[in-house]
Formats: C-alpha cells, structure tokens, sequence
C-alpha cells in the first residue's frame, strides 16, 4: 500500500492513526506530496485526485481511494476484527454519522478558517480566500467544540462506547485547531479530558512519533 | 423506522432511493420537517439533529442516525444482500470515496448555490448569505458535472460497473440542479445518458411517484 499525503496534515493524521491501530504503519510506503508548496494542487496530483486534497490511498494493483472516510472504511473491510467503523448495523449507522458531524461542525470547518481568514498556506497557494466565509466557519467550529464537549460528558467516544473512526475525526479537529491557533475553549473539560486520554493511545503515540522524526528529519 | 425529511429535499431523496432499493419504503414512517418554514432549523429538531438537515432516521429503540451515507450505512449493514455500499474493500472504499466526490464536488456545492446566491428557502430562513461564495460554489458545481461526466464516459456507473451508493448521490446533485436553476450543460452527454437511464429504474420511479403524490394531496 501505498500513502499519498504530508506528514503535518490534519487529514493525513487521520488516516496515519487507522493505520496504526491496524499495525499496519510500517508496511506503508509514504509519498510526501508538500502541502506548502501546493503540490497538492497541481495538475500531476489532480489526476490522482480530482479534489486536491491528502491523503490518497493507491493499490498494489493502481486502484486510487481519497477520502479519509473512504480509506478507512477499506483498512476495515480488510481486518474487520480491529473495527473502527463499527461491527452491527447502528454502530455503522451512529460511527458514519460522528465522523461526518466532527468533519462538518469541526475539522472541516477549521480548514475553512484556515484557508479563508488566516494566511493558511501562503499567497502562492491560497489563490482565493474569502474571509468573511472563514470566520463564519470559525465560529462554527468553536460551536463544534462545545457540541463535542456535551457529547463526552456523557460518553467515554465520541460515537459511544468504544473508539472509532468518529474519535479519530475528533482528533483530525483537534490537530487543525491547534495549526490553525484557534484553540478549544478551556471549559469545555470533557473534550480536553477524552483528548488526554487519547493521547494515551499507541496509534497517537506512533503517529506523533512519526510527524516528530519527519519534521527533524526536514530540519536537518 | 421513521425518518425525518421534506419529499422535496434532494438529500431525503437519496434515503428513499435507498430504501426503495431495499423495498422498504412502504415499511417507513415519513415525519415531514417543513424546509420551507425553515422547522429544520427550530431548537426542537436541532435536538434531533445538531447540524440541523435533514433527513433523520429514528430506530424503534429511539437512536437517531444523520447523514445520507451514515443511514445507508446502516440500512446496507441490516441486508447486505442487495449492497449499495460495495461488498469487497475495495468496492467499498471506491464507493465512499466517489460518495464523498459527488457530495463535494457537486451536491454539495449546488445547496451552497442555493442557499448563498439565489432567494434559497426565502428571507425568514435563509437568515445569512454569502453570495460571492455560493456562485463560487456554484462554479464547483458546473465543473463537478464535467468531471461525473467524463467519469461516465467510462463506466456505467458513478462507482464503477454497478449501481451503487454513489449514483444515488449523483441523482441528488441532479435533483438539487434542477430545483436550483441550474442546469446541466448539454455536453455533458454521458451523463444526461447515464440520469436518463437512472430514471427507468424502479427504485427512482418509486421516489418520484411518491414524490408527486405528495405534492398533489398538499396541494389539495
């Protein structure tokens, strides 16, 4: 298998920790596509995929999966038994549903500020922003914040009873929010307790790892 | 099960495709939400839904599952035997990833249109709009149906060789174009094809015929 993403990124996180709690990590091959130069934007990487965005999944046999949903959702269709988009049809149901609401109210909603109201990722890469937009998806994420905040004060996931997919989202807008310098309000504890304890979790510990040797590795 | 929605909705569109799919439309409680009083957006569904769309499934237990790819999820999961969401890992990466594509770059982007740029669902609901991002959106949206376009120049299908998830969500950008007045350019040939033979099938028929019914008796 191989990755196509940068090892700083929010959505490659995502992606990077399931595949990590698979302990598949070390049989990926990992193509840096640099986010800073807008790589990701260029015809050669638009043919990979339409959307422009990291990370893309590519098959031995050259089939090409974006989306880190849809990534996710083939790791577990191939190892059902470390499931992270649930095993019965509600937790599949309830799963999907707290990802797309972390991405809409939360992770996404960061990028959008970042890539609307802040420099982002340059004036060479953001051609077009739209501030207005941006903070109007800021103030949509600290809402987000406190949505997911109310969440864990009631559960120990995001989806329920167990980890999942949905905690990973969570993770990806946590991940953005401190990039982006738009940081979750100090009263929402529950969430800043689940994001402790997910910090706890050898896949985190091994994606951390990871970003930290490529980022000294890049220094040097 | 009942469901949540407004019979015109393109996104309570793609449930009822699904569910007639599965033949279990009949079996379904529909609970109209008025989109045109804006009752999607009042503190009592907002309780059902946070993000505040619909369509909405409740299960006899009482959970509520969001999200179109999330309900297809699960009705998928409660009989696999006629697979909208793929069967091998791959099909199901593919088809989340195509899903996610046709939602991004197309669905989506026409409801920002809507919403943004045109009158959307009047003054008393659409309470801001940025129209310089909905004809930005707008233009997403002209280029994702050149980009389905040449998909299906290939293929038969959104996903590849069979119906799936994704033509659903296809027919819904389809369905939003047509209520937003914004139509599908005439060159886009394979995929006028491609909606012309989505229209034969009994599943689409099903949706409309219900459709239409339900205009006429509110109209009555």
């Amino acid at each position: 298998m191989k990755i196509y993403d940068w090892y700083e990124g929010p959505y490659p996180a995502r992606v990077r920790i399931a595949l990590a709690e698979k302990g598949w990590l070390s049989k990926t091959e990992f193509v840096p596509i640099n986010l800073w130069t807008g790589e990701h934007k260029k015809p050669e990487f638009i043919a990979i995929n339409y959307s422009g965005t990291l990370p893309v999944l590519e098959l031995d046999d050259g089939t090409l999966i974006a989306e880190c949903t849809a990534i996710t959702q083939y790791l577990d269709a191939l190892d059902p038994s470390c499931a992270l988009t649930g095993t019965t049809p509600t937790e599949k149901g309830v799963i999907h549903m707290m990802t797309k609401r972390a991405e809409i109210e939360f992770l996404d909603a960061v990028a959008v500020y970042f890539h609307h109201a802040t420099p982002g990722l340059g004036p060479l890469v953001e051609l077009y922003q739209n501030p207005e937009w941006g903070n109007r998806m800021r103030d949509r994420a600290v809402r987000g914040m406190y949505y997911f905040d109310r969440v864990l004060q009631t559960q120990p996931y995001v989806a329920g009873d167990a980890f999942s997919m949905a905690d990973i989202a969570v993770i990806g807008g946590m991940i953005f929010s401190a990039l982006a310098q738009l940081p979750v309000p100090a009263e929402c504890a529950a969430l800043h307790e689940w994001y402790t304890r997910m910090q706890t979790r050898s896949s985190v510990q091994q994606w951390k790892a990871m970003v930290d040797a490529e980022r000294l590795q890049r220094k040097a």
